[in-house]
């Protein structure tokens, strides 16, 4: 585990069982869980939602638990990682710096 | 860009970027650039796969480009370490320090 692509799908995996393993299922994120993970872990998201209030928050909640369990497992709380990472790309891209060869 | 899991991905963004920009669509992976960061970036998914001789490789490249345009897109490759990530995970489970709370 040196390499830092590998670290940062390895902190993937250890943020998500830091919160998931607080309370009821180990492997699962209730509703409290996933919100102070991304409270503390995740803020940019905050940010970009604007308004985190309680209905916005059981909207993402709903978004999230496809097999609705009402809990977040690893591969959904992956699938959000990896929306909002393609979200960062698009970021990037539109960065005037660079410019797309043809 | 402050904490941990934000940095990870935008990692995962910025490690794209340093291989797809290298030759041809700046947006997309090439095969030799696939070839280049797998070596690079991700030296344990060489190890976990073991043989990764010529054919493997194609394989693994058919299995990536979902939309068959023979390159790499970040879509293609964001669910190639979200699927790594998920084999972390079940690695973390497995782990006999961690027991399921139940």
């Amino acid at each position: 585990m040196a390499c830092p692509l590998e670290q940062a799908m390895a902190l993937m995996v250890t943020t998500f069982h830091k919160y998931s393993a607080k309370e009821g299922d180990k492997y699962k994120l209730s509703k409290a869980e996933l919100k102070e993970l991304l409270s503390k872990e995740l803020p940019v998201f905050g940010t970009l939602e604007k308004r985190r209030d309680e209905a916005e928050f059981k909207r993402l909640m709903n978004d999230l638990d496809h097999n609705k369990d009402s809990e977040v497992d690893f591969k959904e709380y992956v699938c959000f990682l990896a929306c909002i990472t393609m979200g960062f790309n698009e970021f990037f891209k539109d960065d005037p710096s660079k410019h797309r060869r043809k």
